[in-house]
């Protein structure tokens, strides 16, 4: 992509409205823009990072075994009179009349429209287990939308929902869903932790937040510092690596503040393991059981013959909230760089030529390529002065930096990574660099 | 992909509420669901085939030079009120209060809101051309949804607008867009034509709509049979064959009946070329000029330093409405196949075998070699009966079949075609065959 073509509006200023990291880099940046209170435009930059964190986010869905389909944002009031929730679920959710004054919903959570797909196509056990998931823009009417995408009211999110025919199978697909998560938040190089939660209007029996350290989070969590040991890079979606998964974060005190215990954290975790912390949520599993397929009557044959009302849970991961979780995780000192993973563009060439002289059509070749080497670059072509394209690029956190300027030879390049020192490099080596850094992504 | 593991509710009997072609045969097959009048759920199947379809859209986007982005779905009524639309677009606009009682709308299109993002961001000439593009949900509240997804209320859609300096400018934007669209439609083997349209409540002064021919279609149009006689496989995004294309539309007649003229068609199109026909809009492009620009004021300054109000257009697509579109073309007499470019799996491998016989073991390995080489396969190990395996994947349409059976040799498979005779080959050629086939896709 050369600048010239692309839509990346930099502002110079902090937003004086924007209190958190996050959310003044996205605003700074050009990676979105709010249309309305709670409500975001993603334009192309901040689009191309959430894109890539959503093909991440169904990457590993997919190899948990987990089907994509897709629920529409509107659903009818009708089923959730059944599951009861209508006039439970509080004032988040967006109510709505349509011309023939049907009423309708902008769903906030999918556990009915799902639990009716379910009951209205599944009669046998021969179906389970299943986990279907999809990737859809849910809408929560915050009373007080606040940090930009982190608390807003429109936003995109993935939710999960297993169906098992007892509870020990469905306790299967919940761990299979934690290792999952696990798996999916190490690729944006973000430790997450599951921690025991509260289970909220989702209801249910069993739950465990997914919380990432961030001095800017709204959850505080009670943990011990051991929790953190925990590899899942050898670990499989089977019995043995399940258990011990299970094993290990069941073994460890870990608790949101709805549900600590402050007696026995103190009795339970060694004074210098003990953690409190502040973290921000981007993901959250339920097991709820029986919960909705009972209201809701969803049920299957057994082998033998029987009907079971079905078992279930649902998994969420914030798709678009991991945008700003990932900022705050990596933006410190005004210093942003993105993980390889996500990064919008893999390097910027800043052209500090001018107008069709040897250092641009230098630049040129060069951007020319590298995109014939398949890398996703972007070229700065445009007439700002050296140091504004240096600031503004720095301040994007695009990972590396290639400078093309009249001091070095016709094969040479200043080849910068984000916080290093910088070498000069010919177009060999600048490309087995970047293959090599992007060789995992 | 294993059956076993998949979810693919058929169903045997046609829906008797189904009166098309399209709406039949999704159902049937499980792709969608209707959740509420007009509203869809996309079960796995449908939804691979809907993501197909949007991949190649906006690949095809991306090629014109448009930059992706994404607007939300919810808007605030504010900036409808300025353009003058929010009481003029009709009953079909979804009119929302939030907690607040502050007036929202989930968004019919995004004239408005785009032309708000380019005034508060966009300052300069250097910044255009510019085409800025979303694939996004919309909802219109049609009175009488019906025809499945063909006529419904969300429906997922591609709208593009494009941003110039002049008139002149602004009309070569406009043609790259039919160019990108004739070349979109072609990959899913349609052949659509620009006929000029009316613009209705997007208003302007330039329209067409992009027709394929279809009896169930709810357009009529009338052209000359000679308009078909075009080839855009050799046209580029540059100022020559763009003057091709439009000269090519402009001079045969195309119209659909709200601006049907009679005697002009008469004295224009000889008898034996005069097409009058039914067919299914699938997209359809505007030019505006300065509606919204001067309503909403955006307004960007000259290389002379003159203010001028943008020159606009809106281009859409209609990705879900496409996936329809594809069936009324193809699906004819009770037989169905997908193009390749869309098709949810590239072939069907039917085992004819039982339990842990060596069929079964022998349709498992074929699976695994497949697989391993990049095809996106799914296997029946069901223990449906082999006729109803034949049915059901007839009935899908994925143009290939490989049927494992205890009649071949350890190394022979039953290779068939839809619609066309099958023939016994081995591993070696089953795979070349299929590299061959989707070579182009």
């Amino acid at each position: 992509m050369k600048l010239s073509n692309y839509f990346l509006p930099i502002i110079k200023e902090i937003p004086s409205d924007a209190k958190i990291k996050s959310h003044q880099l996205m605003i700074r940046t050009g990676m979105i823009r709010q249309s309305t209170s709670g409500i975001y435009s993603w334009l192309p930059l901040g689009f191309k990072i959430l894109k890539k964190i959503e093909n991440i986010v169904r990457d590993e869905q997919n190899k948990a075994g987990a089907i994509e389909m897709l629920m529409p944002t509107i659903q009818s009031a009708e089923i959730w009179k059944e599951s009861g929730r209508y006039d439970s679920y509080g004032q988040e959710m967006l109510k709505i009349n349509d011309r023939q004054k049907r009423e309708l919903l902008y769903g906030p959570t999918n556990e009915e429209l799902i639990t009716q797909i379910f009951r209205d196509n599944i009669k046998s056990y021969k179906s389970l287990p299943l986990l279907l998931y999809h990737i859809q823009w849910k809408f929560r009417d915050e009373i007080r939308p606040r940090f930009g995408i982190m608390r807003c009211r429109e936003f995109l999110m993935k939710d999960t929902y297993s169906f098992d025919l007892n509870e020990k199978n469905a306790e299967i697909s919940y761990y299979k869903m934690m290792l999952s998560y696990l798996k999916t938040f190490e690729r944006f190089n973000l430790k997450a932790i599951p921690v025991k939660a509260d289970t909220g209007p989702i209801g249910g029996n069993l739950s465990h937040e997914f919380i990432i350290l961030a001095d800017t989070g709204e959850s505080e969590i009670f943990t011990d510092s051991e929790i953190f040991n925990f590899e899942t890079k050898l670990l499989e979606y089977n019995d043995v690596s399940l258990k011990k998964l299970s094993s290990h974060f069941s073994k460890f005190y870990s608790s949101t503040s709805d549900l600590h215990d402050v007696n026995k954290f103190q009795k339970q975790v060694p004074k210098k393991n003990q953690i409190i912390k502040k973290g921000v949520e981007v993901g959250h599993i339920f097991y709820f059981g029986q919960k909705y397929s009972k209201s809701l009557n969803a049920i299957v044959n057994t082998r033998e013959s029987k009907s079971v009302n079905v078992y279930m849970g649902s998994y969420g991961i914030g798709v678009s909230r991991l945008v700003g979780a990932i900022i705050e995780a990596n933006y410190n000192n005004n210093f942003m760089k993105w993980p390889k993973s996500v990064t919008p563009f893999q390097a910027v060439i800043i052209n500090l030529g001018k107008d069709n002289d040897t250092v641009t059509i230098k630049a040129n070749n060069l951007y020319q390529k590298l995109i014939h080497n398949k890398f996703d670059v972007i070229l700065d072509d445009t007439d700002a002065n050296p140091s504004s394209k240096f600031k503004n690029f720095e301040l994007i956190g695009i990972p590396f930096q290639i400078i093309v300027g009249s001091k070095h030879h016709d094969d040479e390049f200043e080849f910068k990574e984000l916080g290093k020192d910088s070498k000069i490099v010919n177009l060999d080596s600048l490309i087995s660099i970047l293959k090599e850094e992007y060789s995992n992504c």
